[in-house]
């Protein structure tokens, strides 16, 4: 299939690479062209602007930062326009419940189709094609990217025929990653306060009750107490709480975890922590306590 | 080896079992003598009372219900005492930070030896012998049971020669198990309330991310909004956030988190939940958001 | 002066009414026309669109509901290029202050004088022209309108040149406003559970201790557990304690209390008790413990 | 009357000295010796032990620091066998609601009169005798002491005939008080970070809206930044604090405000600034926004 991908960032790049050992026809898309160097080795078009990428494909892929991001590119830079009738738009960041009930308007004005599509798994995990991919749009728009979708992820996890499904689930996932992150960092200033190291405590747990992905990544962070290189950016974990409270607020729903987690993420803000990985949140519950690092 | 056990009640029963499967000789007790009768049938030696387990042990072990019971039944019952010297207590419970330090007084005084044990998991588990096990105490204390925590558990976690250790890590892991809970339920309402169903939402987290013991159990039961039988009571949930927050305030150290587990522990305990299973405290962010059980 | 003023509401309109009493020369405009008609018969004209109300005036008061009205009439109505060169906005509002920066530099650019002067009182205070008025701007555009201000409060608080200041002032009382409602909330939940109600604990506590008039106004609809009429709206409370947390975010400043009264604003939202005053707040510390009301 | 009182610190010795100036015969007993010299002078007995001061009184004032300080000197020293039947026994202490009921039933079974009467004030007001006092007991046994409550306070607070009453009074009004202080703290440093000091703003709302004691007094140490000397210690409003969260356990009533403020009041402990003035808890919240003092 013609393909268009715009967003080359650290998962973009290998989401984009996947489509094309798939053998896909695929043009891409990136503010700075640099990053859309490797995968023209790999056979990729380079396009000169958005709606270049567009043009004539059948599905568009776009991997951008955060809902500013989308607007500009997706909604205010002709790429809907640009897109054939019946091409369907595959949008795999994770934004705000708002901005994706102003998408699904826009594409349903023009006859187009919108699978919303975010995925979850750190940039080595995409380049190796293993994302967890969770789905939702109108069945035919679905099917016809599904093929797609299984060659970015090892699992597509089918979430129904309404946009808003899958860009809520990935917004509770976020959540859920950062609440287990603050839920280590209290846990082991305890455990550290009464002479039981970090390391020791989530050496247990991450191999028993909590044996799981998240768990292990982000609290081997916290057992090392380094959080650079950072995978998943700190400012990035703020960015996505916010966008849980935002949909909490419209519905009414009060979420307390949600408001320390926010309450936190400020303080690593003020302290500059903002360039260290998500797990790097725990620093904040050991400065409370006054525990030397 | 002569063997003491006292408490048999849904995790003892299955622990002491193990020990008498691993041919030892073993003297039970129980408040109420009728649980002891499955155990005098596989051939434990029934005592009237704690002390007459202990006369004569080689290693006592006791899985008491909570501080006020290990205080009655080991500290002021004369257990200590009828303990032959040299012998090793190895302690199952999940106490207090403060009590195990008397614990490990009293128990130095008499020249005997205290292993703080603490065990996760459930009754079907400490039935299977698989339990994970946290150890900590005098290393000859510790090597002489070690045969016999390895008939309990599938895995003992040594954690040095400090009981207070075993003792915090213990502590610790339940606050992470109630904090994922609340994470849990903050997300689901999330989700719930943009069309979600908790089932779908905790399918994708508990199966990918989240793939752990505690997220499949006590998700599945958040999933399924069903929250008895109860294998671990809200009402002990409540208990064990206490000790995490006894043993924060010991050392001046905030537990935001903590905080909030504990008010919506006491608005579930205020409705009448806490009978119900621990995960039933999901019921409090569905009821702030009012939404529909 | 000749005076324009836009916003006729429960307190707009007794601000307005001490303008024309005080001898000035006042045009009048409001979204429904019939607020004004009490004005007019005091002597005010009415304009048929803002801008004839800003055409031509010394002096431009605005007292509108928030930031989406204050947006739509002064910034996107052509009010300000109406106005004379050299002409002095007085904004009454409770705004943000992201929208307080964008009206500085629009009235800047305009060459027009701005001064932010947000109110503290009731409407029967704003009628009596009682009101505590904080205002900051550029030192000759107070100076002139100072004399205005005096006529709508019996007291004006000089906060500098910068109008930013005046705005987070109201925004940080505001704060404590609802901070101090929550306070009596959780305190007479408390000993209302012990056997004393609120009013007799608040009886106690507003004309001691805490003897000032937003502990007796609001603790006295707390004590009666009477929330109707609503003097100031329980969603307007929602939306000025937003404004608190977003002027926290911008800097990098947690305020847990914030955080907690927002989640319980949340709950009352969803409980449907918008309309009530803003201290019916209260509502849901007491549903949270299940006290009957 | 004959007057046995106990504890003299800096609120018992203003205490006892207004009941010597009332004309009684009073007989003191302090820890501490020297504490009970200036009162001797004043014409007081000294007491080698709290039981001789309890001999013969018809009633007896104690004013002692906590829980731990009224079970060593009241129930544990002889002091309630020492009293003649039918005297008095006015408790002015802050202590947990748990201790009051033992107090109690105590009293009752010797057929000794109690009445809780907590005092609100500070040493100078102790001094001046004008206190404010909260008075709950037996209507006999509240008529008796009546006269000397009134030497003590400016004015009494009938509060019913359950001394626990007034207990839960004096607990709720801490609370309100630390409320108070974290909710001056968060708006000063809101204010702070957007330009405005706390004494800018806490100037306007001490002087307006909150023109009451607390938050002038409190307020004022707050805007100045100065926490000593203190005038009623952080360490003491932690325990306090602590008072009002196991009353509200014990009924099942979260207090998320509460909940907040123990946290914050740990990091000022572990900060080490536990003998700052109650109002040095403010450090905090300028500290997480990493705010220069």
């Amino acid at each position: 299939m013609r393909i268009g991908f715009l967003g080359l960032g650290n998962m973009g790049t290998g989401m984009a690479g996947n489509l094309i050992k798939g053998g896909h026809d695929v043009t891409v898309w990136n503010r700075s062209a640099d990053a859309a160097r490797p995968l023209a080795e790999q056979g990729a078009t380079v396009a000169a602007k958005p709606a270049d990428a567009a043009t004539g494909a059948d599905v568009l892929h776009s991997m951008l930062a955060n809902d500013a991001a989308v607007r500009e590119v997706i909604l205010d830079s002709g790429v809907l326009d640009a897109l054939p009738k019946g091409a369907v738009h595959v949008n795999h960041a994770t934004i705000s419940v708002a901005l994706a009930q102003e998408l699904i308007e826009a594409h349903e004005k023009r006859g187009l189709g919108y699978v919303a599509a975010p995925v979850f798994g750190r940039p080595e995990v995409a380049a190796a094609g293993n994302l967890n991919v969770v789905a939702s749009g109108k069945p035919d728009a679905v099917a016809k990217v599904q093929p797609l979708l299984e060659l970015i992820g090892q699992k597509v996890w089918p979430m129904g025929d309404d946009p808003i499904r899958a860009t809520i689930v990935k917004i509770g996932g976020n959540f859920l990653i950062g609440a287990a992150i603050e839920s280590m960092a209290e846990a082991t200033t305890l455990t550290r306060a009464h002479g039981v190291s970090a390391a020791d405590f989530l050496d247990v747990m991450s191999n028993s009750l909590f044996a799981s992905p998240i768990y292990k990544i982000y609290g081997g962070m916290i057992a090392a107490q380094t959080y650079t290189p950072a995978a998943f950016k700190l400012s990035l974990g703020f960015k996505d709480i916010g966008l849980a409270r935002a949909a909490a607020d419209a519905k009414r729903v009060p979420m307390p975890f949600a408001s320390v987690l926010h309450d936190a993420l400020l303080e690593s803000l003020a302290a500059g922590d903002g360039e260290l990985d998500f797990s790097g949140l725990a620093r904040v519950a050991g400065a409370r306590a006054r525990l030397k690092d």
